[in-house]
């Protein structure tokens, strides 16, 4: 990439991964930054901006080639190669996740998850058995996995993400309502739904302003 | 409030307000925007500059009363009253958002769900039973709803949106992996999963650059 990138910028990436996929299956083969931008509800100046982080790819009056921009948007994101997760917890958020077609249709699968609850270990979810969280380290050492999905309370969230990182794990997925303290080199996104939440109940207090 | 707040700030009020519960919890009740910072691993300078958005709260050598400020972030957010949503697909993400504690625990309550799939209308799900979606319209002709939580495929969300729309809704939670268009009038979050797992792809490939 071409120097440094906001976290705004990154946050779009994925939108723009999106639009150029759904316009690659309508046989859109090259579109221009105002094309784009009308699609993505952004200026065609922000669209140029964004792509010239990436390393600049428009060509005067012809616009951008959809499949190139898609391939080395999917470069950048990493989503060029697949991800092996983990789930940890088998609650409505862990089952939700572990039954979704979209996460493994791009490349993201579950190769197991697990849970501390008598109750729920050895049952089933989607392909996969709920294993015991007392297996987790061997399964870990037995098996590639890039990412840990954490579908648990806050209350059990640190110390499992310590575990976790120990084993090597070095790409979470909190879902938790907490923030984790963790190692520099490791990556988390947090799903705060319930922050969300109060986001929206913001943004219709406040939208008349 | 005290004019315009940005995004990023706005983004951060919700981790305000979950800090401020839990330091009202420990029993906590005055702190300075040093200890604050270091709880949000944020910078004092950066507490301070956010909360003063907010209308100015701290004194000299005293620092914030927890419960004030506590309260004035649950206003700005909207939060001390409750909502009323309606999920929309009785799918794993409707389930899940059906059947969490915590949504309900912070005033967001689901009043009814709502499928198009005959074998899903008629079961239940927690307290509810899935409600055939084509009795929508005079659900909310009968009900207050303040939120639509979109737990459908893309290709159905935007038809229902606007459905939504017509019938007075002006609250969207969209899980569905689409951007809305909508009236200027109603607010939108969005939870993009599939996008979030891409960002933490991005973030595992260049966390050491």
């Amino acid at each position: 990439m071409a120097g440094y990138v906001s976290d705004a910028v990154i946050r779009r990436l994925p939108g723009y991964y999106r639009h150029l996929r759904e316009l690659e299956r309508e046989g859109v083969m090259q579109i221009s930054s105002q094309g784009l931008g009308e699609r993505m509800c952004l200026t065609a100046s922000q669209i140029r901006q964004d792509i010239n982080c990436f390393g600049g790819f428009g060509r005067q009056g012809f616009g951008y080639a959809v499949p190139e921009l898609r391939e080395r948007i999917g470069q950048i994101l990493g989503v060029d190669k697949p991800h092996r997760m983990i789930i940890l917890g088998a609650g409505n958020i862990g089952n939700a996740v572990a039954c979704s077609d979209s996460f493994p249709a791009n490349g993201f699968e579950t190769i197991a998850i697990f849970d501390s609850d008598p109750r729920k270990i050895g049952s089933t979810v989607d392909a996969l058995t709920v294993q015991d969280i007392a297996c987790l380290e061997r399964f870990i050492q037995e098996n590639t996995v890039d990412i840990a999905v954490l579908a648990i309370p806050s209350e059990a969230a640190q110390a499992l993400t310590d575990q976790l990182y120990r084993c090597g794990i070095r790409g979470f997925w909190n879902f938790a309502p907490c923030d984790l303290k963790i190692g520099q080199d490791a990556a988390v996104v947090n799903v705060h739904l319930d922050e969300g939440l109060q986001v929206l109940s913001f943004k219709m207090l406040h939208r008349h302003e």
